[in-house]
């Protein structure tokens, strides 16, 4: 594997689709096929033990699988062979019983199925990690004003719940979605040569029916080998996280910057540190989650594009999509992984996030002092106002509330509609920021409310 | 427009996110703010119908909106200054009212939303006349046999039937979760300058509210500027639903060719001719299909990259989502349209299916000669006589039926199971396709019930 | 076309390859067609006249042949069938003559070559604009001494100049790569129904040189009706366009940033500003080019997937490649059109500059103190001091300076070696920046060799 | 690494950007370092021995700097620990002078930079292999009349040559700009922490210098740490070499339908079988190429997408391109590999060649008898004539040869004109395909001289 792919994931993750994992998924599929297969009277029910038996790693070469498979088209074939040779050491007669009117593609789709369900689990979990993570920075820190920006300048003032909110209710929805997808996608595959599971006569969907029960998978509908819209979906749907996922990371790289300060990831032994520059402390974190958001999309288009099937089993397109999976889930994971570890030990610094719009003289309230105005003067007047003002806060680095205070003595109607105590409540962080605590505190309930 | 867009769209689809569409659902935005905002008393009674009176295209000047909007960096900017302009022409106090406490942001995204409400009824339109054309198709034709084919090599026999199983069941899944998706997505956008409604105070939720029913659209959990996952779900979706039709067209494609002459795309004044060769007709909605199925996933693409935006709005890449909604929309209903219209008159042959089958000897029922010869002498000495007659029937050109026959006559064990008759019915068409078609009645019952 | 495409677009390159100038461009192939081929005795020379009048955008109706293109499956054969009428109205024997001996492809192809020349005129246009600007930038500012920021953390001193250079270079580059891609890619497109220009026998290849004269167009070697290396090189460098526009639209955006404020774009009538916040002054020039470098990698992935063209001439893969490509184009004009008018006026702040250095409390020159110490007592002991000062340099908010000037006078060896002198030195901006100055001082020399 | 990889790669490729291979080529560049600083009097020469020969794979473990990568953010930073523990091993004094002045950037990307030199000459080497397979196809089968199709549907006739040229064509030009590409982008990485060389004072550039010639790389202008541009040149080229390849795997894919079988893959020990299908031969290395061509666009798009690097390093986006390289290059080499193997045993049937030509009773021919009778009929005429001809042809089944010359009998005109044996060589293959390999013939001679 390229070192970089280690390096944006994790090696649990990348031991879910290594060669070992898939070779053992493709046994636990012959395993369970020759067991439904003897249930239903298929294959004789001597060749059970034998074959369950031989279904183990240890007793195949699954490194030469994987080099054969090349010219071989398919890791199945390989496999076969060399399954149908370890069973013919312990029982000849039950040899001739294994992948018994099971196609290449069957053995293959529902390895990948069981190894998805581990990658889903995993997942799963560092997300509720992520989630668990950000609900105890809430606790904490929820109601800290801190500034909005918008098209990436200071807007106006918020809460840090409210950014809270922002990041948390796309990763519940996630999980939500998710587990809907897991649920629809991972299904067991097995259609034989042409997807009409023929070889099997009747019995074919009694055995696909069992087979379902004893790997733990619902029982399909029928085959799937080139309708891979459902599998597409879940791909898509790990696309969506490691979206929002960047989303979080784009905003914590903003905000960990040296001139914002607002918050920064743990420190910690062999934490992010440079190997030119000593006092330096790298969003590694954020790091992964912006690599994770950018290579994930592609992988997701590149699954979209092999959609279109040849027939009844793909030429190239099937395959592709098999390669492009891992890399998808293991970017995801990668991603979640470390953000979840960061947000455990992030650090947030509220007295900088009021720092940072205090140093801003008032402007990013300008628009609420504008409103408050209208309401005496009317909008046009009150805006044209504010924009004056602003332009001379700007330009003499002088506070805009004071400003305002005098524009608004200087003028008769707002001079006995608005007090001076009232601007400076306008100016104030905390009172900037109650509409967002609002709005948070809202947000949390629903959230709580779906966990 | 690039004249090769409208190439691969629809005229309807294509005015569906029009200058002229996009500017009027920008003002029904600004129509249904101003009423919710003056039935909450947010803004005066007075200013309501002014403001809906100047909310038409008529109004405006749309195309100097998008002319002037690259520069302010927003659609909403020069349209908010337009309407405000014509407002006051009706009334100069209903013009202080106009987009009171919203951002550019709540008008463009809305505004998609509702263009897009439009563009998934379409879509939805044409995917119900494409999966009735193929119910049609399946009342007369489901029953014949036709050759499955895997790695784009004749594989084994099939029914018609099991084909269009194959590309409807895509169809009904993505009918059913495009309506979910939409459901999800199609929200309301109302969070003022940074999501948090501060200006409208306490009413902001009632605000929401109210416009959400003036507009059609549920009541929505908050603002979701930066917060694209579900409106990228529905794009995702979109894209996978164009993957579902690139299939469908890619079969279209291989079974329509010279050489195999299965299907063809109907004929017609206009319709799939060459301009230098007279005798060809080409698969237009085929080549439309699969033109879709290349381009859509990389604008699925382009919105998962774009789903890290900057912390309050993004910057570039909330905008390059907006631009790449609009395309994917096009595609799909191309896409979807095109083989609506192919699919009503599609020209099925199942003469020529079956002469396909004749023509390979005998070979794609092989492996089910092998497997009842294995009930009697085994597989792996099945398996072994099938492959060298198998070679034989190539090499010499002869039927593999008869060289069965033979070798069965040659080996008492098998003379005494197996009859020529079992033989001559094990190479027929209609009997290798049975189990196809038992597999496809039971899918054609799942489809009705879901209909 | 999409609201959304021209606000990151210009008029003049969306004009480009739109329906009119994309049919005048397909006439002016048949004229140059009939006008080779009636020099080379291939059609009647009195066809020349009639057809070359009616080669014009009036004797069409563009929009017809656009509206029924979509059934035809190509531009040319409504176009073809439009000419021929309009011919005929002038000369019904000359009528016969029309587009003799070529195919559709080569009328939209070489039509597409005609249209993409301007538009790498009008790309080239701006990018020496954007180029000169910057020029204009380096005389004046190339000197200021500018923090250098890794993984968006403050990290050294760098100059102005130095970062200057890093955006130049990679224009000076695409200058380059994109003349000579162009003229590897834009030649004739000639090669009649499958590109061996049967029809015109043995005058074929004449035909087709006289026609590139005629065109102003190389000669070509031979049709390239599927093999669209040279074409997909072109669009591929217009991406690599775009990511070097995108890498300076970040580094403005992150300049721009309220808290650091290096430098702003220009303001301006309708320029960036927001609809709910008076005081803000958008990146709007940044936005659109980094909307640009994230949807442009997708049209060049879209043009890489279409590349494996089916035979003598694809289905649905050279379509998508045609209605991609305007879009490639339009992204690269609007993002490069966008930074050479904000470029011309950018606000470059070296006070605010240096002040960000100095907020950094002399960390940033931490590197060069301990490079300087290690001489005296070596890399290991210089290190580990240089990071416990840092720790208390940001514990305690003191300069760093006086912490490395304290602990060399209480260590003998480096109080004999360094004088404090030397160590205000170490931390002065102006000399932390020299080395990055002179870098910058060849590089600017090398980049005035290539203009 | 996931099962799939390696089974769409090759073991040498995917060898070259393994774990071992990186950090070896890191370690090569730290060596490199010592010895260049010591000549120019940086570090002290009696460290260069002990540095080096600590540069082994065996002095360090490279699982360990892998696994450490992650929370370190970079590989550097535990290489650089691990290699300054091995020299300290050697020499305590040494280990104080390892990767002085360097950053991890540096020798992250010059070990890419080695890595990617041995990439490029593999695939060369590959290359090469494949257009000799293709030269041996052409001396034996050029000349052979085949069918061009268009749209997937028959269309003229061509010669087997000319499909070779198609094939061809595009490989010796990415033969010529890989090589290029690779000149411009293999180059030294050496700027220190910011791109600067500052820590090296003024010998910085001579350091360069002299590394760039110690590991046979071109001397380097200057740092290219967030410039990226020539590098993500040589990513596309490798995508275009990938999209070419496809093309000829899609044309081989097609040409190898069982109802086609004008070509095959060779057969061999476990090559292309299927594990349920006896009979099947299937075109595996055509899957691989087509795999790839579907694949290497995405990772394309990915280089591109992390064009825009922040500032002096990339947070995110350095890291993703580095992880997607590897990708690229191992997506490239399987296809490249696949086709050169079975190009060189591919087998080609001109018989059924001729025999697909003659099935289509001579439709394929109207053109070219058209165009002869419009010599004496004129254009418009021919034209009818020979769609009605056609039609009666497709409908009854008969040679339209025998349709053309009974309808010349009939008409005085044309009969005085053309003669019987005239149209029998018009519907000739061979005089059919003559233009196609007069064509073919001079393209050969343009491509010998590239060799």
């Amino acid at each position: 594997m390229s070192a970089f792919e280690a390096f944006l994931s994790t090696p649990g993750m990348l031991g879910v689709f290594a060669q070992d994992a898939v070779v053992q998924a493709m046994l636990d599929f012959e395993a369970a096929l020759a067991e439904a297969q003897a249930a239903e009277g298929v294959i004789a029910t001597a060749a059970v033990v034998p074959i369950r038996r031989a279904c183990a790693l240890d007793q195949v070469d699954a490194a030469a699988i994987v080099a054969a498979s090349g010219r071989a088209g398919s890791l199945a074939i390989p496999l076969v062979k060399q399954l149908t040779e370890a069973v013919r050491r312990l029982d000849a007669e039950a040899a001739t019983q294994v992948h018994w009117g099971a196609t290449s593609q069957d053995v293959i789709d529902t390895a990948m199925v069981l190894c998805t369900r581990r990658a889903l689990g995993m997942v799963e979990h560092e997300l509720a990690a992520l989630e668990q993570a950000l609900w105890r920075l809430a606790e904490r820190h929820a109601g800290a004003p801190v500034l909005a920006r918008t098209l990436m300048q200071p807007a106006s003032v918020t809460s840090f719940g409210f950014k809270l909110v922002q990041w948390m209710a796309p990763l519940a929805r996630a999980r939500q979605r998710l587990r809907a997808a897991g649920e629809a996608a991972l299904q067991l595959q097995l259609g034989g040569a042409v997807g009409t599971l023929a070889v099997m006569g009747d019995r074919g969907p009694a055995v696909a029916r069992r087979m379902a029960v004893t790997l733990g998978l619902p029982a399909p509908a029928g085959s799937w080998h080139t309708q891979r819209d459902d599998w597409v979906r879940l791909g898509a749907e790990v696309g969506v996280l490691c979206g929002s996922l960047g989303k979080i990371a784009r905003d914590w790289s903003l905000m960990a910057q040296g001139e914002v300060g607002e918050l920064a990831e743990p420190s910690g032994a062999g934490r992010g540190g440079s190997s030119a520059m000593p006092h330096k402390r790298n969003p590694v974190a954020a790091m992964v989650a912006l690599a994770s958001a950018l290579r994930a999309p592609q992988r997701v288009a590149a699954l979209l594009q092999a959609m279109p099937q040849e027939q009844e089993r793909g030429l190239g397109n099937w395959q592709a999509e098999l390669a492009e999976w891992a890399g998808l889930w293991a970017a995801a994971h990668g991603a979640v992984a470390a953000l979840a570890e960061a947000a455990a030990g992030l650090e947030v610094d509220p007295a900088r996030m009021r720092r940072n719009i205090l140093a801003l003289h008032g402007l990013v309230s300008a628009e609420a002092a504008s409103m408050r105005l209208a309401e005496v003067v009317g909008k046009p007047k009150a805006q044209a106002l504010l924009e004056q003002l602003s332009r001379r806060c700007v330009a003499e680095g002088v506070l805009l509330a004071g400003l305002v205070k005098q524009a608004v003595a200087d003028d008769a109607a707002l001079a006995a509609a608005v007090t001076p105590q009232e601007i400076d409540t306008l100016f104030d962080p905390d009172h900037a920021a109650a509409h967002a605590r609002a709005r948070a505190a809202e947000a949390f309930e629903r959230l709580r409310a779906q966990t």
